[in-house]
């Protein structure tokens, strides 16, 4: 009997790119009264397996009962169509996926078992490679955050997370970074502490981010004033010749799964400390870091909201670079305010900028953090005694190296630029007379988004004020600084909706 | 300066149907480029708040970089395009949405506080909504598994469930009511329980379901015989006429919630206790259910695999019975293999009628458990002494009460009808001489399921032997139904395939 019934898989569907973009998740859109999914008992919302010239992807099943697709095309989103390779036209195969089995390692630590790294290591894989649904990943970071990850869990993680994707070899021993967990408008150190300590010759290979959520990212601001699209082999030849760089990360895939599981998170407003521990360390140790000065800002509308929190999560992040071998010091920096008095890329870029070039408003607080980070590294590093190594990193802001530095680091990564500035501004107002009680971080962030920023360069907010400044009625508090009208209005919109930015008070 | 500044809203967009069926979520699609993503600055995967014509959903973004939709469209999927009720081409306004405000206990939940009433009623209704993104549903779900409910918050998550959908009140005070947990393929003993308890005069108002993942569900079944998508209105009238029916539960809004949050956790894999409790009750408490009895089938390939397991279940069960004043019976019943012969809407009808007919190949086992539950609610319900339950249901079925009964609930539900007959079979033969060690359920139902049930009613499985039956090298263990050749060929290359359905040996 069974010679007589040969193995029949349904015809294959045709490949139609939809150009429709879904972040993460591949997601395919087919007929409902369609052969495949008739025959294979296909609902909406179904995973499916894709097989076309020798690629197999996972995806989510849309189904489509209008004549958006014929009933012998497949529709792909941006993902399932990069994920697959495939050409328009080509045949897809669809089947019945095997469930995702490191999965059941997920749902194993759902009901209680703690996991190692032959659990993580599969899982991290997996979700790496786009195996896993969004409501998939949703289960493993809501999982580990209800019942959180213990310190052999988090090592593990982390390791896992290392494992996945690239890593860097740098020559010699070491090499320094430095991380600000939990954005703090403003606060752009970076390009100020890789000039200082690459002005001593420490390796300082910086790749940064582009902002997600925040008006501006490291990435974002260091664009303004040089290149930092760079090649994994151009940021090898700038490290060689400068000691240091600031560029953007997108060339080295470090900790990819990071990146697929902040997107989750991001959505659910979800960051347990071993997740954030895991999500740091993995990609400093990608990076080759040897040694790391971690900025934690502590504040009432920063993202570590308590000093306690700021203690245990510096002891998970300490555990976690010893595991690894790395050095690490934390330094907990004051959280309540914006540093300096831009934010947004360009804004930002002028700070960093009038910090360098020693200029007579250079916003101070931006630079004793920078020197105090600088300063950690250089001591980290052996070029400074313990306890001496703010002092240098400020003789080294003080000398000019630090700005001859920089310069240099600019033109070995294609050329140094001057960040623009916007033609669009309008102040906002204190609309009683008194001090400054307190200046709200998050929605400062929201106007200067609202304002443009990171997309318009130029766009963000300047702060006038400082907590504790007397200010009187009807006095400038800030700038919003836009590159066209319609963006202002809409800023200032946000400021006039009774948003409180600002408190002013006794 | 606020008075120059008119709060301004982007223009809208106009509503166009794609068709598109996404399940529970709200999707929407806007083009990269159109203004409002760009002063926005929405991007793919975005939570936003449509506005048209007073009405207000909250949906997820995908954006489209191809000419499927023009920049001044926004494509809606099908539970986008209901929610809303826009027509074709109407003004629809997005916005950035305010988070969820009850998703903010779900996280409280996560970092491990406690939930109680007033936090499940704003969860469960913004979830029956459809505020809730299936990654925030995946979240809620996920996170009372790894950290359980306790009883108290089971018996909240239960309230709020009924809370939120329609609740029925039934004339007189007693309404029995039964409920299987777990699939079993085949147990379909509901029909003859509610004949023979009606037959006594105990009301049984039986809404049923379609079945979601298994080969039949009760509501499948019992349309084979008679109608079952009947109004509220005509559920009435036949239980006043009969004192039973075994309707489709479609026209009643009983939990809402649980039918949402099943789907995801069907995704997940994922049934923790406290959730299965809470959709169980909450669906009988709306019913208005006064006494209870729950079939527990055990077995290794059943859903519920160890006595110790069905024993924790049971107290939970029973405790939550008793905190809305339901009086309940739990009945642990043989869930080692399928009940009766047949596997499918019309396969499984036939056996039902065979028990109800006294047929001379009734099976046996289902007309023991049919037995078993209709006298556990006579003695509930008051109509038998305590142990003479089911002596008194085999005595209802033997005099032929059952069936009169049976027959009158139909012709009250619209007319009897004789259940389909499938054209295309083939058997399953043993490979080896030996006695039936094992049957397993999940395999066998989705056999059934390749052979098209429950969409094609007459197919399905239709078992030969049972467990301990000796059989000879070449005998048929089964044999599929089919409507068609296809998926007759379907079914068998499954079986032909390797899937180890029965076990023989010595």
């Amino acid at each position: 009997m069974k010679a007589e019934l040969a193995l029949q898989e349904p015809a294959p569907l045709r490949a139609r790119r939809l150009g429709i973009h879904t972040q993460y998740e591949a997601v395919v859109f087919m007929r409902t009264d369609c052969h495949v999914c008739r025959s294979e008992g296909l609902t909406a919302h179904s995973r499916v397996l894709l097989l076309a010239g020798g690629r197999e992807v996972l995806a989510t099943l849309y189904q489509v009962s209008s004549d958006l697709l014929s009933t012998d095309e497949i529709g792909l989103s941006e993902s399932a169509w990069s994920r697959l390779g495939a050409d328009e036209g080509a045949a897809v195969y669809v089947r019945h996926p095997e469930r995702v089995e490191s999965f059941s390692r997920v749902r194993a630590r759902l009901f209680g078992n703690r996991l190692g790294d032959q659990d993580f290591a599969p899982i991290l894989s997996d979700v790496s490679s786009g195996r896993y649904s969004d409501i998939e990943l949703a289960a493993f970071i809501t999982g580990t955050s209800a019942f959180p990850l213990d310190e052999a869990e988090t090592v593990a993680l982390t390791r896992s997370m290392v494992e996945v994707g690239d890593r860097l070899v740098w020559p010699g021993g070491t090499v320094v970074d430095k991380h600000c967990v939990g954005g703090l408008p403003g606060n752009r150190t970076t390009p100020i502490v890789v000039a200082i300590v690459a002005a001593h010759g420490l390796t300082m290979p910086k790749t940064s981010s582009r902002a997600i959520t925040s008006p501006a990212g490291t990435a974002d601001t260091m664009e303004t004033m040089a290149p930092v699209d760079l090649t994994i082999e151009q940021i090898r030849r700038v490290v060689e010749e400068e000691s240091g760089c600031i560029v953007w990360g997108g060339a080295v895939r470090l900790s990819p799964a990071d990146d697929v599981l902040i997107r989750v998170e991001r959505a659910l407003d979800l960051d347990s400390e071993g997740q954030l521990v895991a999500s740091v360390m993995s990609k400093k140790i990608a990076a080759g870091s040897s040694h790391l000065v971690l900025d934690l800002p502590v504040g009432p509308t920063a993202k570590i909201r308590s000093e306690a929190a700021a203690i245990a999560l510096s002891n998970r992040l300490s555990a976690v670079a010893t595991a690894f071998g790395l050095r690490s010091r934390i330094v907990l920096t004051d959280g309540a305010q914006p540093v300096g008095r831009g934010i947004g890329p360009a804004l930002e870029a002028h700070d960093v900028l009038r910090v360098l070039q020693l200029s007579a408003n250079a916003p101070i607080d931006l630079k004793e953090r920078a020197c105090a980070l600088a300063g950690a590294l250089l001591e980290l590093g052996g070029r400074a005694q313990e306890g001496a190594g703010q002092q240098l990193a400020a003789r080294t802001l003080e000398d000019g190296r630090a700005w001859a530095k920089f310069q240099r680091i600019c033109e070995a990564q294609g050329g140094m630029r001057v960040p623009p500035t916007a033609r669009q501004r309008s102040p906002i107002l204190a609309s009683s007379t008194g001090v400054v009680l307190s200046i709200d971080n998050r929605r400062i962030a929201k106007l200067a988004k609202l304002a443009g920023a990171p997309d318009a360069k130029a766009a963000g907010v300047e702060l006038h004020v400082r907590l504790g400044d007397p200010v009187a009625v009807g006095e400038a508090l800030c700038t919003v600084h836009a590159q066209t009208p319609g963006e202002l209005r809409y800023a200032m919109d946000y400021a006039s909706s009774g948003a409180a930015i600002f408190q002013i008070g006794d």
